[in-house]
């Protein structure tokens, strides 16, 4: 492998992609991803990666599936092409949330993912905030795991009082990240406990934990559809809580999100750039901070052979 | 492996798959789509497959990441709830159009489908009429490839005077397809011969053959947009044909395809129902024939053992 | 594969496989785990099992390493000698606590023992409270993850009085699984929030939720050498609990956890026989439940091709 | 891998490898193959590549399996002796001829070869002409596919009056190969469709295109024993073909061909180097065009990490 | 797989498959093996092989490059024919003999020739009298494997007084199997050791053991062109050997083999049938053994799934 | 992969890792070894590996299970941590006995733990006098074997007269290795023939060749328990040998070794520092010659790209 480090991007997040190339002092290296009439993609590299030190750019936003196979496509282009190494940059791993069987014959897809990026020739991955941390144990491949807790805990350091602040989890599974933040920050934890109400398929949440007269952060992995931000922020005001502030790394904000966080009873909503926030998902409440500072580091001491852990030390 | 066949079948075509069943005096077995908020697909297998002979039906139509990406969950899901083999039953296997290196630095994603489709556990491919025999080749598990050739020649038998006809391929690529065609019908061919016209890039083409005063049949493996087929068209209307008939197996007929059919100057249009066919797409001069009894035949035969080759024999 | 059902037994719990075997009507096939004179374990299979249907038993139990090299070498000599089907019945699969990267540089040792089980030959695993259920999807192979939650579950509401009952998690990672024995039983939970405090390296812990005057039921995975129990206990005392009780899937009882429990101020503790637990390691105030019919059961479906997942419906 | 490229020769064509490493300003590197008395192959690598760039040149010529199984030994021997990438150099690829399943129950054995080539650590291969496209897609590792199309057909052009020439393709499944030179030349083309007489099983062909009173060009990948050859002569001469000429790649010319060709009625034969030609074969009317330089320069720009795409543009 | 039982043949022992397919009560199944014009080999399986249990019968004999190739490329035909389960019946392993790195850089061909045979789909091997009992551990499916030991000692008990008769090993490396065969005949053991003359490379032979007197017994896996043998008759004759006689599983006797033997002064030679002795190879005091029953008996239990060890009990 | 050469060591022999170190200029790289407290093992690597050329130096002594558990979980630590290349270099490989079947359905466990090494990332082997040279073959990535029959030899050329000196094989098995050894000393040889006495299951020696007056040197690969070499005292003193000495390269010497040999009638016993030799077993008797040098040369070349065979010639 040369020394010649080259950074793509597939069409999910190129603003990303952008952020990182200029703080690496690189130009994008040129891609075209273009649609055969029946709707079969085609992927052009179009610059000579022979023994290059290469990496993709491609978090798995809507549409996913549409995502994951230009991911996949570019990746076997690049191979083929002879490549000198292959790491895909996946800020935002949707289908880590597909870690589990909690229903019989489901798949674990957040596996089959990891095994079709290495069946179709990634030779590292890269990544933000998975679901789960285990999740990182699914691939075959190296793996670097950044997280943007510290970031995002930075923020509310800087921009609250953090003597009635409390951290709270939407869901018992939540309740180890939320952990980590709180600690970080110093402050309280409480988790919504979620329970199925008898004789009905609905759940329920109940508060463990203090959060009456509170500053209440939900924290989480990602916000989606904002469904379970709204449920959570319904249950911490008749738990008493006196403001209500929302922090996650991935602001997937698809569907109905904007609309419901715009009227939705929340201060403020802090989310960081893994998936693109086209302006017309942009709303006052909502902070949106970069990590690109955090992947550009991370991509240059993979490329030179230092420690990425260090970044977090 | 015990005794029982299960049919199951994605989103992309259940009319087809409808039809297989109705043909082997089964019912489809369910299987649950559906779409988390983070837009990350769900499959459920709903019904026990166990050491079960389990069959998948799914064709890669438009849209074609959304389709390729349900069947490779599906068949994790199936894998992992313990089938006792799996057989991924393509009708139309799109990519296989992505079969060489054309360009520099593109994927041969027929081959890298045929890989994820491995990996994600299947273990036999059913499919028909490949754009090349060789993709067969992609493949590392056993395929059965159906044609229905036969099947839409018998029909120009039965309603056409075959006398003046003449087969014609729409490139030299095509000529061996069409030399199958032809010769079963017993009739002469010819093939437009497309070339780059010097200092622009658009191509043109000239009929190498006979087709003047000629009943020309345009013979394909798929259309799609339908912009070959015209241009096609314009060229033999050029060369003096008296009339023109187009066949293909797989009626992708997306885009504009209706549209221009529609008001292009051709006779009749004969395609199969491995891409499913929408009312708003049916034209009088479409004729649709069905290859579920050809689908059901196979994997009769695949379930039991017996010979699939004597299907065509 | 023909219908012949066979079970053999590592070292590590011959107790419960003889129970399983009982309860399925077989005798233990023989195994023969010896010793060569520089240390190497040699494994001879003393029945035929061509083709047969293979099951073989070994929680990864104290000494672990002995008991991992015992099954991947029983597994390798199974199907050395033709076993039709191979299935690592692990009950208490110790290495699904390393399943993470909570240090830098470490392995993901979970993930390398079943990749482990899949290189030697095993076929399919059948295991139980696997520490988090994300280890499932380590696996490459089929698994069937059983658990023994609803079994200790009954075991509380037949012997106890669940009106001031509490369900504890002994920390932030445990909220899940102690989420869904409290929602099982009905009753409320609470988690230990643990914390370094500033300027050492020693962690306290917190009750986040209500425990004055409640009867408190620890629950976790396993228990080894209780030192997580004894500090669980002294924050619940300190916190008013009225009585504390513990349940776990996995009793692994090690060192000097034996001696720590019969004194602790602990009123009973619950677990399973996944683990064996010998005449010296039985105090009053510790109650072993079978899993053999719950194995029995899972086995014969496996083996008969019926679904496992009904066993919990 | 450090700077230093070494190329090695099996024994199917150490002329062509010479004349490559002459242009290269290299030495062939020294390899002993010899045979153990029960007709066992032996090959020794005699020079020391540990973590060399390593190229083996060995078309696939006569004896076919004896050539394969050289160059199969040697790449092991080579892996094993810690080589830091092999490249396969395959001038011609006998095998891509077995591409289909074109009658039931048979080898697709250029898809098995290319298997073989992995297994046996092959990390590259630098091919030419493969008689379909798609044979590139079933190789697993990245491939480089030469032509000699523009080097034969510049011979054309220099050489011959190009105004009545017709390039000829000898059944429908060339026509692309032939559409591809006569475009480039800027003649037009024609096939010979090929047709099964009723009753018997012979082929008889017909022309398509326009061929009397113009110098016709048969166009072909090899030519193995001339028999096709011939037949296509007849062909032409009775369609009125005023003079006859032939190209391809692989001059593999063996069995009768020599024999055959040396009274045939055609006027020259133009072939490349990629399969040796003793004297003995050699004829006035043949001419051998090298690859050497192709190759060569293929093999710079791989070892350098420049494009090879660049090559043709 | 259902029932059936199919034994196929390569070209290299017809008459061991025909003898072993008596013995089984069956008919070989057709195989069709030809050649393409430019010496590609093409093989047809003429008979339906869907799921049925399939054994070929191929040893690895002149020209063994040649046979090595037809029988992978005819696994590879079953494979995608969907056969059930193909076992590579190979009675004579000849790269057995290549199981060690003797010299530097060689290839390890005895582990090469493993490896592609599961490359090209081989679900077993049944072999006879590896070279090295080690060579076993060379493949990663699994091997049965028979000995013609019993078979050759027999011979010798019944045809021979054994009272003064001692074995003889013709190197080091065979002193394990003629202890083996010396054992089993109660008679003592001696070996040859070889060494290199100083200043020269010739290898001479002394003999370790007692031979004056006695009727020698030279016992090898194989004999091919016969050289090792004739040195161990000089070096017998000298160290004062009565009568000379040799025994071996497979009588390869290729190049002077014949020749030699037939003047040598040497009163008898065993071997069997594994590889195939044409008329003009057959010398009086050459007596070949069948090995067809054991084959036969083995394939048999394989086949219903009896163990296959208890052949020598 | 950079230039930093790494040398890690796990805890089964910490001294020869030093001593390799220090012929080589070089730190023992940091890596922590600890256990959790259900026995699960823990391993950090504490220095960055990223693209660092690493080797880690774990024999496989007692405990072996242990020590090969450690040795997997390292090199899966270090592989997900990303370094360039990983070399085992485990300078006994105790399953290098394990190398055959020589009972029905036991494992050959020699190959496993070789498929296990790769399965957790090791690039390359370094290993020392495997019991057959055959278990090199057992290995799919590239195997530097080393030798230390020069070293033993030299001490033996130096410290005895070799006029009436012999070399004894234990048994036919140990022949070829003491073949070798007794060459490079010009020395004759003897090898025991061991044999099951009627009626009983016992094993006797008789000696083949010339040891009466002789001194006689028990040369062998490993010394475990001694028992072995006891036997063949007593056989060797039985036929008259006037001395008895003994050699091999792995100075196992586990369980009631050292107490018998104190006892045993043998003058002297030659091992190297493959197995670490604490205190209390050493003898004035043995002889520890070190392997350090040859390791470190090894290893310097490997690194380096300079061939390794050299360092015996």
């Amino acid at each position: 492998m040369n020394d010649a480090l080259r950074i793509f991007s597939c069409n999910a997040n190129r603003t990303l992609a952008d952020e990182i190339c200029k703080r690496l002092g690189l130009q994008q290296s040129p891609l075209e991803i273009s649609r055969f009439s029946n709707d079969n993609l085609r992927v052009q590299v179009q610059d000579n990666v022979r023994e290059r030190d290469v990496f993709v750019v491609q978090p798995f936003t809507e549409p996913v599936s549409e995502h994951i196979m230009e991911l996949l496509i570019t990746i076997d282009a690049l191979r083929s092409a002879s490549a000198g190494r292959v790491t895909a940059v996946i800020p935002y791993y949707s289908y880590a949330r597909s870690d589990k069987k909690d229903a019989p014959r489901i798949s674990i897809t957040g596996r089959l993912i990891a095994d079709m990026l290495a069946t179709a020739g990634a030779n590292r991955v890269l990544t933000m905030d998975l679901h789960a941390d285990q999740v990182h144990g699914f691939f075959s491949v190296p793996v670097d795991h950044l997280t943007a807790v510290p970031t995002i805990a930075e923020h509310f350091r800087q921009n609250h009082d953090l003597s009635r602040m409390v951290a709270v989890a939407t869901d018992a599974g939540g309740a180890k990240r939320v952990g980590r933040f709180s600690e970080r920050l110093g402050i309280p934890m409480a988790i919504i406990d979620k329970r199925r109400v008898s004789d009905t398929d609905v759940k329920q949440g109940r508060v463990v934990g203090e959060v009456a007269g509170r500053d209440a952060v939900i924290f989480e992995d990602e916000i989606s559809t904002g469904g379970t931000l709204l449920a959570t922020i319904d249950t911490l005001r008749a738990a008493g809580a006196r403001s209500i502030h929302a922090g996650a790394a991935h602001g997937v904000l698809c569907g109905p999100a904007i609309h419901r966080l715009r009227d939705a009873s929340i201060e403020s909503i802090v989310v960081t750039d893994t998936v693109h926030m086209p302006p017309h998902k942009r709303l006052d409440k909502i902070t949106q901070l970069t990590v690109a500072p955090l992947f550009a580091a991370a991509i240059e001491r993979i490329h030179s052979g230092e420690s990425v852990g260090a970044l977090f030390e």
